[in-house]
Order: structure tokens, then sequence, then C-alpha cells
């Protein structure tokens, strides 16, 4: 028998950040990946549509890639593969509803003809090279999510995805604690588990006890317009506010792109049970008394253009709002949308709508595990070795502790960054070495054109302005032919500031003067010795510092 | 006796905003300032450094204005003071303490010399013109703060300034609820009450409560150096981080500029009683044990020059973090500000740091009053007239509806704008008409040069970046002379870009033949045409949207 090789575990995405999720599993020649997942940009990534990881590595080893196997259908997790899939040919496996959501992202790239998905059930055992997959039954914040199994030649890897343990959920199918329990009393190598909420004690609550909130609120609006926003991907959310507009006699219309989307998908593959004649189309809504009506609405983060957002402020053709209305906002805001959100809820307000929302009411639950969950997790899969995954670092620190309290030998707890290679065998893992990993931005149709210097570039024209300074000169005498002239956008209000402008001009005569007495004519020395002459000028008069382009021509 | 006139009332900030408080009182001849705030800019203001009000109101009747009364020393109650002074020539009254930091923001903007400042106790009553203006004693989180009742010719106005009710402060001195209430017996006409935790249930902490938690934390890191960043001008938190460490026999350095500028206001002041000896030079620390040293700091917001950042990122010159330490951050984040701050604890785990911020322990509270404590204020005062004060409009509604409650007449609360004008008599109030009122934005030393345009602008590159082309066309003939060239900045890197900077020369060319084709070559088509089609092509070509300058010169 042949020297046993080691397992490679390589996460390109999801470690000491949240999003773009993506872990490669490597074994002699088999490859499979875990999750293919975007981000959404920094405030830093200034024009930034959105985020993958960098899949060199995996475009490098192409041939071995067995296939791709995902969790459930968030953005986070399925997001890249239009763009993954440009590099990489291979098949996906999914649960029905996740697979629904890839295939309309794969449709609306272009990409479905030369997608092969391979859908599998909460259960079913796929076997990809070496690699033998387990989809067990789990509880998040969208149906049919999965755990993962991994058995591999040096043992069994446990990744929990994103996941929460709701002894309640709507569909009524918990996490299969029992299954993981069975995997767990057999023998788990390694655990790498959601991070996300690792800093809060306790439990998550139950998605079904935001019903009772519902209703309590539908009770005290009887006669009012209810509008509630909330993630389009938040089925049961969906369905538990469609259950109550049942309840009380209700119809439902869908505002914005993705919930009508999601909507859809989960109708036609059975995810959602709507009572017919309950959904109505928005066009009808002025056929029915406000109080006879819900509307599900997109924008519960503040999103610029979402429904919502336009609702607000007046913006949305087929929906106003006004005294009459109820809004009720079924989400946390992410960190970052805060102010957003708050917009959008003053706005609400402004139009004498009553709003509820995160600090009022409990309209809303997280969809992952915190603390005492994440020890159940722990507890019952028993792992030698522990990776905490998906979180900034502070997540995955606090899920370590949390792993050495529950009995995890401290040196048996791996915190990754993404690229680093985890090398794993039946009796020992170590992080060795690393692969190419990083974020690509997209921006526009560009993948990766839009780097550090680009941002730096926009980070400077966004504080300060441009100010372009165009002059000819003669190329025989190095005499000022016409010119300077100045343009400037983003710097000061030109039309106001005629001054400034004259002076700038004075500016940068003086250093082409300046240039040429010292003969100092080149091209070069030119550009700069104006661009360091006005910055200097620019900085001691506005105590600003506008990136300075100097064209100059030689005629 | 001649015909009462009317009392008016303008706020030209903190309505439907946080910061930049500034209210006007006017009556005949004679007009006070209310506080006089700056507000820190949001996302959507890139480059500025801070807002102001507009003041044209007050230039235009500064021969009226009276005086300046302050409630406290916070930035969003002075910091307009340097501006707002370059214009107006008044005396400014106001505790000790407050006009200790704004002696020394005036000093900074070297306008020193031109101010009267006019200290006053808590306690104090003044006259000014017709208004009477009492500084009653408060708490909040900072010292020396006052509620003013300003007696007038029509009646009583009662402004909490930013407040809470803290029956244990650290310098023993509770919110004077007795004259309060004396006050409101003898009949408020008009409460203005600050609105920012109007949605938050109960009451604030005391600030004391604090201590506990950092009592428990210095025992459980007996053998760390422990880092506390906290707001500078919370002098009773540095003074329990103070006393804290004396009790465990550290001694205390201090770093980050504001913190040290409090500080020394503070001590000369003697709001802070500080052990001779316990407090060190920065310079000084390698001199103990670290386990004997207690480093407070700015940084709590994560602002990216501030110490605690710069210690974080391994760029501060004396301190250098790692396995020895234990960092609190003493602060909640203030919305807008998480990722920043989350940015920091990530880059302090990394060092190997303990670090205990917010969602771990009680090591903050706030400083202002929660609906509980509104109630009672609103009790006590029980005013004729309402106005909800400092808040966004959803804080101001829930205050409103707050005071509802409590008794006041619905038709008796006022929801105002900045800018509309209160008229109040001794037995009826409305809003009558506006003046003047917005925001002015302060970028380097530029005020007010930089507005809509120039932030569309900065909006418009930070997105895309820019496209300057330039061109020399003969006058004569109308032929290209020489170009096509093509910057960019912010928009792809041009490096690795070549084909598509060719692309958009070869378009440009085509342009500028059509013109001359159609014998449109006036300057202005020239350039219009350029532009347009060269926009079409990239947002074709890259679904983007670059600012596009054609720089057209003929010779």
């Amino acid at each position: 028998m042949h020297k046993k090789q080691k397992l490679k575990i390589v996460p390109l995405g999801g470690m000491e950040e949240i999003g773009k999720n993506l872990t490669v599993f490597e074994y002699g020649n088999d490859i499979i990946i875990l999750d293919c997942g975007l981000a959404f940009p920094d405030d830093e990534m200034l024009g930034v549509d959105l985020v993958i990881p960098d899949t060199t590595y995996l475009v490098k080893n192409k041939e071995k890639i067995r296939g791709i196997v995902l969790t459930h259908g968030h953005e986070d997790h399925i997001g890249a593969l239009p763009y993954v899939l440009r590099d990489i040919d291979c098949p996906i496996y999914g649960t029905r509803f996740t697979l629904g959501l890839v295939a309309h992202k794969l449709k609306e790239h272009g990409l479905m003809g030369r997608a092969k998905l391979k859908s599998v059930s909460q259960g079913d055992t796929i076997r990809l090279g070496v690699f033998e997959i387990e989809f067990i039954r789990s509880n998040h914040s969208i149906p049919d999510v999965c755990c993962l199994a991994i058995t591999t030649p040096v043992g069994v890897v446990f990744h929990t995805g994103d996941f929460k343990i709701d002894s309640t959920p709507i569909d009524g199918s918990m996490i299969d604690l029992a299954r993981i329990g069975e995997i767990g009393r057999r023998g788990v190598l390694l655990l790498m588990s959601d991070s996300t909420n690792a800093e809060r004690p306790g439990y998550t609550m139950s998605e079904s006890t935001v019903s009772v909130a519902f209703d309590e609120i539908f009770r005290a609006n009887i006669h009012k317009r209810i509008i509630v926003a909330t993630f389009a991907s938040n089925v049961h959310r969906v369905q538990q506010i469609i259950n109550c507009a049942h309840q009380f006699g209700r119809k439902v219309a869908v505002s914005g792109r993705s919930m009508l989307n999601v909507i859809s998908v989960a109708i036609e593959l059975g995810y959602m049970k709507v009572p017919k004649g309950i959904i109505i189309d928005i066009d009808d809504i002025t056929k029915y008394q406000p109080e006879k009506l819900v509307i599900i609405t997109t924008g519960s983060q503040g999103e610029t253009m979402s429904a919502l957002t336009r609702m607000a402020f007046s913006d949305h053709k087929k929906i106003s709002l006004g005294a009459e209305d109820t809004v009720l906002i079924s989400a946390s805001p992410i960190p970052g949308n805060e102010k957003s959100v708050y917009r959008v809820v003053n706005e609400l307000f402004k139009r004498g709508c009553e709003v509820i929302y995160e600090s009022l009411a409990e309209i809303h639950v997280s969809g992952h595990a915190c603390r005492e969950e994440l020890q159940i997790m722990l507890g019952l899969v028993k792992p030698k070795f522990f990776v905490p995954a998906h979180g900034e670092y502070r997540h995955l620190m606090r899920h370590a502790m949390l792993a050495e309290k529950m009995g995890v030998s401290k040196k048996n707890i791996f915190l990754m960054s993404i690229g680093q290679v985890l090398e794993v065998e039946e009796n020992s893992a170590r992080i060795n070495g690393s692969v190419p990993a990083g974020k690509i931005l997209v921006d526009g149709l560009g993948v990766g054109d839009v780097g550090n210097i680009v941002l730096r570039d926009r980070k400077h024209l966004a504080e300060d302005g441009i100010i372009v300074v165009v002059v000819t000169i003669s190329s025989d005498t190095k005499e000022i032919a016409s010119g300077p002239d100045v343009i400037s956008r983003g710097f000061v209000y030109m039309r106001e500031s005629e001054g400034l402008i004259e002076e700038i001009k004075v500016c940068a005569s003086k250093s082409l003067e300046n240039c040429k007495a010292k003969n100092t004519c080149d091209w070069n020395t030119l550009k700069t010795t104006v661009k360091n002459d006005l910055s200097d000028f620019l900085y001691e008069k506005t105590k600003r510092k506008p990136m300075i382009l100097p064209v100059i021509m030689e005629i």
C-alpha cells in the first residue's frame, strides 16, 4: 500500500472577513470546493460593486477539481459562481432550493448552458474522487440548508456552513442533531464551524417566534395597510407574513425584483405554501381597501435603489405611503448599514407612517448560532482538530476560546487566514505554506481591473477632487504658447473661485518660467515641478491636496 | 403699555439631525444664541472635515445679539464657535469647564484675542437684553453641564441641553431636580428636551456603575498592562480609570492629543482629582513593569489617526502592544463607526492582546436620558408647549409621542425643522415662516466653498474615476495636430489596460472626424461630442461611467 498523502484544506475566503466563503479540500489528485460566495465591498472600496475570492489556485489545478458542493443559497455562499465558472468547468451539487437560486443567477449571466447542476436532498451522500460528502439537514435563514460531513482518506471533516439550532423552524425540519451526534460518535477529525455570532451569549431565538410579534402588530393595526420589508431570501419569514395576512383576511402584493424572484422560485419548487388567490399583482392594489392589504418588499437595509427606499422618498411608481400605513422592518441593520436604514426610517415617519423596527419590537431573529448552540455543536461533533470559520478575527478568536473550553486541545485549534494551507493527517495537523488569495474587485463588467492603485486614486479624488492644468509650450523657445488653463472637478466650485483659479494659473506659469530659467525643460521635470509647486501653493492656501494633473503639450 | 411682541425660537441646527446644535431666541431687539455646535460629515460628504450651521440669519441680525449661552463643552455644542465668531462679536457665557474647552479651541484658531468669555456657575442667573437665563446643574458625560431656564417676556422656556438623571455621579452633583421642579411649579411655557435616547426604554445607568466593571477587569488582569480607550471629554470616566489604577498601584500614562488636552484642562480647573505622582510621561513607560501601568488613550471610535488605531496597527512611536496587554474600549461605536471600531478590535486580537469591548462587558454607559428619565423631566417641568430637540426625526417623533402620553396636548407639540420659526406668545405658539438654514461644509481652510456640485463631482470621481482626453487641432484645417492622448485616474490600471486606452483614442478621433465631416467644429460641439461618444463607448464596454474631461486646444 502506498504511503498516505495529506489532506490539504485551503480557505480562499471567509476567514478574517464576512462573506466570499470558499474552502478548498485537496487530496492527491482530487479537489472539491465547498461554497463559492461573494462579499460586499467595504467603504474603502469606492465604486466597487462586489468582491470575489482570488481563485488563481483553482484555475491552476482545474483538472483536479471534481465538483463544487454548496451548503445553501445565500450570496456569500453562491454569489461568485458566475465568475469562477468562467475558468472552471465542473458539476455543482446542492439542494433543490439552493440550485434554484443558482440557476436563476447563472441565467442572468448567460452561463446556464454550460452549468452542470446536480440536485441532492438533505440526507444524501455523494462521492467526488476520494471524497464522500454527506448533506445533513440544518437550520439557517433560508430553506434547504446543509451541514457537510466530508469523509476523506485521513478522516471525517465536518463543516457546519451557516447554521443555528431551531427546534421549531417554519418548515418543521429541525437540524439533524441525531445524525450529527452519530457522526461525532464515530469520530470526527476536524470541525469547521460558523463563528458569526461567537460573541453572543445564549441561544438564537427560533424563526417561529417572529410570528408572535407579527400577530400582535397585525392585531393592533387592523385599520391600516401593512408594509413589511425583509431579506428576499428569508423564505420562512415571508411565509410567516403570508400566513399572518391570510389569518387577518388580507391580500399580499410583492415589490422588489429580488423578492419577486425568490418568491417565485420558492413557490415553483414547493418551499412556500401560498393560499390560493392571496397574492395579487402590485398593479391591482388600488382595487382593495388599505386595511385589506399587506405589501412585502425589499429594502430592509436601506439600500438606495430598493423598493422600500423608493417608497419612503416618494419615488415608487405604484405605492405611495402615508398616515394609513404601518411599516415593519423585519431585519437588523447589517453593520455599516445603520445610517442608511435610519435615513429610510426618518423619511417614513415624515410621511406620517407608523414605523416598527428593530429597536422597538421582536420582529427579527438571527440565522446564526449563538454561544450555547456553538457549544452544542462542539459537544456533539467532538472533533480532534478545530478551525473556526466564517467571521472576522474577533469572531474566530472568541470561537477558538469556546472550543478550548469545550475540551479541544489548544494546539489543535487553528485560526486561519485566507490562502493558508492546513495539512491534515490522521493524527496531526499543521499550517504549512500558502497559495495566492485575496479580494478580486468587480466593478461593472471589469473583474480584477480595479486594484489598489485605482482605489487609492479614487480615494484621493473623492476627498479633494482634481485640478487639470493645460499648457502648450513652444518646442523651440520653451515659451508658453497658450495657457495655462485650469479645469477643476470636486475641488472648489469654479464659478465662485475665480480668484483662486487665477492664482493657480499664475503659480503654474511661474513654475514653467523657473524651469526655463534653470534650463531644465525636459517633459518630466516640467510636469513634476508644476505639480509640486501647485500642490504646495494649494495646501498653504486651502489645507487641501487635490490631485494635480499637468498636461503640457509642445508645439 | 405697548403691545407685547412674540418670542421667536429658531433652531439653526440639531433638529432632524445629530449635532450642530444651535438655537436662536429672539424677542424685539434682543437675540440670544443657545449653543453653537458642529456636526461630523455624513458618508456622502466626501472629503469634508466638519459641518457647521448656516448662520446667515445671525449675521444679518448681529446688532441684536446679546450673547451666546452654552450648556456644556462637547463639540456638537461649542465646535462651531471659531467659525461663527468670525462674523459675530458677542460675549460667551458658560461654566468654567465649558469655557476652558472653548478657550483651548479659540486659541488653536488664533481667535482668543477677540473672545469675551464670561464664566458662570451652576445656579447662577444672568440677564441678556430682555432674557434672564438661569444655569441649572445637570448630568451628562462631561463635567459642569447645565440645563437652561430662560425667562422671556412671554414666559419661561426650559431647555434641557444634553442630559441624563444620574443619582450617583462621579462628582457627587446630581442634576438639580428640586430646582427644576420649582421652576415647573411656577409655570413653564415651553420645554425643549434632549431626544437622543427617546427610543430606549428604562433608565440610563449611572456613570459610577462603570467602576464596578473596571474593578473586576483590573482584578482579573493583575499581571497585564491595561490600555483603556474612551472619549477624551468624558472626564469622569477618566477619573474612574485613574482611581482604579491608584487602587491597584499602577501608574497612568496618557496618549492622544485631545486626551492630553482635556485632562490638562480638567486638572488645571480642578475637575479631576489626581493622586500625586500617578501620572507619568509616556516616554517613561519603559521604566515600569507592564503590570504596573495603565495607558489612557483616544481612539474609542476607531478613528484612523487616533492613538489606539496607531497602536493596533503597530504605527505608534512609543507603545507597542502584544500578549501582555489587555485593551478596554470604554465606549459604544457611534452609528456609522462600527466597522472602524471592529477593524481595530480585530487588529488588537491579532497582536495577541485581550480585548474587552461593548458586546462583552458593561464598561460604558450613555450620557443621555432614556424614556423613563424623559418622562420625569416632562413630569417636573409640566410645560404648556413642547419641542423635542437634539435628534433625528425618529427620535423627535418618539419623544413627541412620549410628551403626549405625559399630558402635553398634541396641538401644543411642535416637531421642528432647522430654520423654522416658532412664534410663542403667552397662550399660543405656532410655526410661522422660516429663515435660511442648512449645512455649511468645512474642508481644510475652506468654509462653504464645497457645496452640492463639488460633492456630486467627488462622488462621481470616487465611483468611476476620470478620463482626460487631450487633443490639439489645427484652427485652419480642423485636422488633429497631435493626440488624442488619454490620461486616466481611478478608472482602470492604465499599465494593464493598454488595449482599452487605445480604443478610447480611436473613439475620440472618430468623434472629431465626424464633427469635421458635419462641419460642426465649434469648441462646445467638439467637446460635447467627444464626451458623449466616449461615455457611450465605455459604458457599453465596461458598464462604468467615468467622468470624461475633453481638453481640446486649437493651434
